[in-house]
């Protein structure tokens, strides 16, 4: 009997999907080695699997071709040429007959040194084949254990997916045709998995513990990403109202689409610019089908990861031209790569900490090692004549630092000019404010930089000193504490004392209950997922300015996180009605 | 011939000497197995070596009740049972015949499973004694190999220890007869053992790298903690050079001996409390010695570590009873369990954390665990009577947490009360300000606590996002940033609207470039290192309050810590002078 399942969890990209469940394994299976007798079978079983997942691959490109394009099936006929490569198969095979061994073990000890041998290579296209030779290795091992795991870019059908928990590279590797949404395991609203679902638009549910365990491939769910629940093996009253549900849903999305080529005003006709935060080439379309004025926030360090060598100075410049050139002058906020912390490249090899957030991470890093720094800053400034791009520094908490970022920035200018290289005349250069320093001490940088973006995540971790992945301390994420406001509204007049804008590129921009008191504070630009762009949109709309000027002079004198809320939703909904 | 070596760290406890060098490693040796042709010699050896530490230890136990007492030499007394042991020592003979393996080998396995089988024991007494056998054991084992390592314990002879660091239980554990100070590869001024130093009053270096690594045990070397050097094999001018400056280091440690006495004033009559920061019960006798006026800070978590279980209420109600007595109706501000970080107690088994200095510790895990609280409260309540008791909660960040501990408090007072027990009339209640949190919104906890006490090392941590004991942002634990000191006037100015004094129990309390600034800002409690404290007394004498108060708001507009530290110099050798 199929045993229904009522989860709830952390609603962490909204939306509504109903499909078949994907259960993912991301650890890499060891097999056991055992010996064989008669190595010859052990060699056919091998061919018999090989020869499954090739036609499978193939199946899989013709497929993506007609849907995608040719280009977009390339990645296929790769993955088919590793499975007909000999230098790897014969390997195999010669591992089996020699050392009467099974199957599974030979591929996983030929396959390891094959990709030892790759990854060591001199040239970067061998190199950055590693990932799919592992992938493919992983299908014919799923093949040979006769389990039918797929990887996640691979999928056919429709699912939501559900693991312990997806890395950033599992997440970049979905496979959006497929995969409907995805709950996982652990993770909170700000970790990486949900911070992707959202600029990818799917609905997601994170930490939503280990009663996902029960659940198995092919069951049927319906995840209300809205809500934050995941219903397995509903019934058709339950099939029903999901469907009611379902449809006044994307009645909803179609009146938000209107405001998409609004401009942003309050009701008082004070005018706040809503931006989008990015992580990816993609999704800067995104940004502008949900009616970005500017991307407020891209995060370069996804050009570095999932890759095993620092990217070119080229490759970069060519990624931040596309997004420039795309975005039509209207602002484009760069942050320099912000590694360290939980985003690791394996490839620098730098050494483990023991509280990597309170580590050498973003521009401390940078600092340290400005052979990646300067390639990163001379991208960006031969980039910039193509748009109106703004240079933002990470982790600043002291202004020696920003000093040091400056100068080295002004150095490769010169370079650059001497060079005969064409650049923006004047190019903006600010800071995230997210060390608990910078924010306390704004005004002392708001002389140095020509904005501010405040980094929410970070300075609410620090500022309340609790790890904001950590599920123990998670009551301790209070955007809107005092202590918290109050830094805010240190840095919005720090900033206007001097003629600088401030914009906020934290989670807490998007944030219904805040964007009231942020509109109230001052704030100049709002940055968020795209798609939370339109909702912030309207509700601005509904907003008066001066009126949220004063409820947030008294909200200012509250004691908690919780008064201040529920401030907030009695002035808003007060505010709505009137 | 030997090879002279300059080695410079970080300076962590003052003083000065001469000694041989002890080079310690803290690491368990874990032996290869060999199969071995005659295990009857194999055997021989084992028990000569047995012997040979039987008899150390024996001298070792006659010398210890000699210097120390009987109860001392006890210790001594359990460890020659241990190396008598008859199911230790015919396990491992067994073990050799059987197997025919080494004498190292055996004794590894053996010892490992029977220290295994002790922790598991139902007995207390027992399970204490793992600590004990690791010792001999590894003393065994140091004969076998012809090493002559020895536990700090166990020490004769004077040293100075080298090691790779130390942790506090290996820095609680040394022999001050023995040790004349030590030095570590790793470590800054407010790792662990740098703080244990101060509070044991012996020279260390700590940070001193890698050049440590050539240092042999038995080579000579002068250890300068004062500047920070280690010189190793001197020649006869730096020796005699050493005996000058040691002897005007001892001239000035009598001239510092005459303050203490005295209270300590400012040049214009303001009175500040010094008081001393303490970790065990040993420190109350040194801290009197040197003159405190209180005890500023007592940290109990010293009584849960090194051992197997946790300390009963009454062990507790003994150690604060004492420490209460001792001090004689002088106020002593006790911190309830500050676990979690990095300090680990084993016996709790608490999950990993990926940032353990943003993770469940202190009064978090104490909310989340009331069963240990509650024993830590009633203990302190009940020792209330004997003395002037004040409780204090450390890593509050918001109000909730602060109501939460304080209604434990008052439940177990009633309970005590309702049992009986006599009680102080008036416990004063206050909270560590250490997350930044707290001190932004300090004026919301001002109403609700007797006092604060500003915990530096931890709120400089937070505040710069900088993890105090990762050598890569070391740069960023600046003090005397102007974030650090605009927190600090916050708080202050938020305490003396309430009537409510505040008092600093970090290093920096103790640093005196910080002192004037601190008295500028109006601190009423400095506390810190039993060592610090008549120097402190000294320099507060030779400033005028009205002129700081003055220097400081001045030194407030400045934009560095290297801006501010010059400024008070300036200020502090002009005061000096005049």
């Amino acid at each position: 009997m199929e045993m229904k399942l009522d989860i709830k969890g952390i609603a962490a990209s909204p939306g509504l999907a109903v499909a078949q469940v994907y259960v993912y394994h991301s650890n890499e299976y060891i097999p056991a080695e055992s010996r064989i007798e008669q190595p010859e079978l052990e060699v056919k079983r091998l061919q018999t699997a090989i020869n499954e997942v090739k036609q499978e691959l193939e199946i899989i490109r013709a497929s993506t071709e007609e849907r995608l394009g040719a280009d977009k099936a390339e990645i296929f006929e790769g993955h088919l040429m590793i499975a007909e490569d000999p230098d790897l198969i014969d390997g195999i095979i010669e591992k089996i007959k020699e050392d009467s061994v099974n199957a599974e073990f030979a591929l996983y000890e030929v396959s390891k040194s094959f990709i030892e041998v790759l990854s060591q290579m001199d040239n970067e296209y061998l190199r950055e084949r590693v990932a799919d030779v592992r992938d493919v290795c992983n299908q014919i091992m799923n093949r040979l254990r006769g389990v039918e795991q797929q990887g996640l870019s691979t999928l056919t059908g429709e699912y939501i997916v559900i693991s312990e928990d997806l890395s950033p590279s599992d997440t970049a590797k979905l496979n959006l045709e497929s995969v409907k949404g995805f709950v996982t395991e652990i993770g909170g609203r700000t970790s990486h998995s949900a911070i992707m679902a959202r600029s990818l638009g799917i609905p997601a549910i994170v930490g939503a513990g280990k009663d996902l365990r029960q659940i198995k491939s092919g069951e049927w769910a319906i995840l209300d990403a809205t809500e934050g629940t995941l219903l397995v093996n509903p019934s058709p009253d339950e099939l029903a109202n999901f469907t009611e549900k379902k449809s006044s849903y994307d009645q909803r999305q179609a009146e938000l689409a209107q405001w998409v080529n609004r401009r942003t005003i309050s009701a008082d006709d004070h005018h706040v610019e809503l931006a989008a935060n990015i992580g990816k080439l993609e999704d800067v379309q995104k940004a502008l089908d949900n009616g970005a004025e500017a991307i407020g926030l891209f995060r370069t360090e996804f050009l570095y990861m999932g890759r095993s060598t620092l990217p070119s100075e080229e490759e970069q410049f060519n990624s931040y031209k596309y997004v420039l050139e795309k975005m039509q002058n209207k602002p484009v906020v760069i942050r320099t790569l912000d590694i360290g912390g939980d985003k690791e490249l394996p490839y620098l090899d730098l050494p483990k900490e023991s509280n990597p957030f309170l580590g050498q991470r973003a521009l401390r890093l940078c600092l340290e090692r400005p052979d990646i720094f300067r390639t990163q800053l001379r991208a960006l400034l031969r980039a910039s004549r193509y748009g109106n791009l703004k240079i933002m520094f990470p982790m600043i908490a002291v202004l020696s630092e920003l000093r040091e970022a400056k100068q080295l920035l002004s150095e490769e200018r010169s370079k650059l000019e001497a060079e005969g290289v064409e650049l923006a005349e004047y190019i903006e250069v600010g800071m995230m404010i997210e060390v608990p320093a910078a924010a306390i001490s704004a005004d002392l940088f708001a002389k140095e930089v020509d904005f501010f973006s405040i980094g929410t995540n970070d300075l609410i971790q620090y500022t309340m000193a609790a790890d904001r992945m950590n599920e123990t301390v998670s009551y301790l994420y209070q955007p809107c504490h005092p202590s918290i406001l109050r830094l805010i509204r240190m840095v919005i007049e720090a900033a206007r004392k001097e003629g600088k804008w401030v914009g906020m590129c934290g989670e807490m921009a998007g944030d219904e209950t805040a964007i009231p008191f942020l509109l109230g504070l001052g704030l100049h630009e709002f940055s968020m997922s795209a798609g939370s762009i339109l909702r912030a949109r309207e509700l601005i709309g509904s907003l008066s300015k001066k009126e949220w000027d004063v409820h947030t002079d008294q909200a200012m004198t509250l004691a908690s996180q919780d008064e201040i809320q529920a401030f907030v939703r009695n002035h808003q909904q007060g505010g709505a009605i009137l």
